[in-house]
């Protein structure tokens, strides 16, 4: 399994790091991470815009999958489905929990949970990953 | 109705203006956009991430039910699905279609379809609309 | 392809001929179907229950499938997402026009919209369908 | 709150007795429910159709925000999102674990876990209710 560092090389490079995705433990079963709520994250009312928190999600889901992907596979997210339930205020920092709720051989779908640093829940993401050749 | 450019203007201090969505047209049953894929919104392969696609149908959902809502109402996002299809490349340019698939007092319903310069569809993403006093 | 006929009788002997889904046209970009809303698929209030919706849209989405798919391969939904709009009374018919937004040889993507005989709009519904071997 | 008999009587009028579903337990933050496989129920292949499976959770997510919401009130489930996993034999019995991921004056989120009596999971539903007057 790729370690966590170089996971976090990985993404930093990319949209996650553009904005500014955290990763916190890799596990196979659970991915964790954390993101500052930067006012460039924000929507109207200083309180952090749908995007990033889809953006977030896919993020460590996508992760997730390639933790346990063979060698050689890709992924692809061929679908997500969000529901919107807390906002999260700028400069505060939220969580996502990302677990595997199917690893399988062509698809996975994996489930995160973003919350405030309270705990309070702001968006549940669900995401189908295809696996490719 | 807001104008276009007061609309650019005000989404331009927000998480849409980081990614650098440009507004091409407003109409109460359509929202038209563009979004440059810059390098730092691409994911592995050159090719844009899943999230700036949501954050993007996010955003022009959002401005269609705020031409449409009473003024001094407010909206929020309850729900985003997306179907992700296929990739946009690195410096290219993508559009954004979103239409009014329903327009009601409580909620709004807008889906949103992004394609390449070319026409090729990369996402199709629908959206349930809140509407807040 | 299969003709209308074949694919009725095929539906007939499944959970569509339980509740009564009956095929109106089958052509390889659109599907389109029928449902009488009998008491048996309401809730309360007369109106149709969400799950002969999505049920319905699940069906026509995979015969669009079926019908676009290589010989000898199999497919199964492994997504679909659905925003409700609007009632359909007892006693009414509903119709269901399913149409392709993509096409692939791993992946299809569906999307029905529910409407009732007066063309108002009950409900859309998109699912991805994964072509197996 | 309603009794477990009162709310069976009530959904045994409604689709959901037309399917067969049994409700096991309720919960201000949990509702169980069962649903025999019939052959009615099936597509090919002799497993649970997806159709069921969306209808069952849409069920047992309506009764949790019926159990929850203030007298007088109505809801409607705007939206529901539905992720495959697995399937189910005929002649077995799937349960239903509907819990609440958000409990809200103006909307609620339910969502679905569906297993097997072996306890695979077959499918994963969340669902937006909102509550009207």
């Amino acid at each position: 399994m790729l370690s966590l560092e170089t996971m976090q090389r990985h993404v930093d490079a990319l949209f996650p790091g553009f904005m500014g995705v955290r990763l916190v433990e890799l596990a196979p079963e659970r991915v964790l991470g954390e993101l500052l709520v930067r006012p460039e994250l924000c929507t109207a009312g200083e309180i952090m815009h749908g995007g990033p928190y889809m953006a977030f999600a896919d993020t460590l889901g996508a992760i997730g999958t390639v933790i346990n992907m063979p060698k050689g596979k890709r992924t692809t997210t061929t679908d997500s489905s969000t529901k919107f339930i807390g906002g999260a205020k700028v400069n505060t920092t939220v969580t996502g929990e990302s677990v595997a709720l199917h690893r399988g051989r062509t698809t996975m779908v994996w489930q995160t949970f973003i919350r405030t640093a309270e705990g309070k829940l702001c968006a549940v993401v669900t995401q189908t990953q295809l696996i490719l050749d």
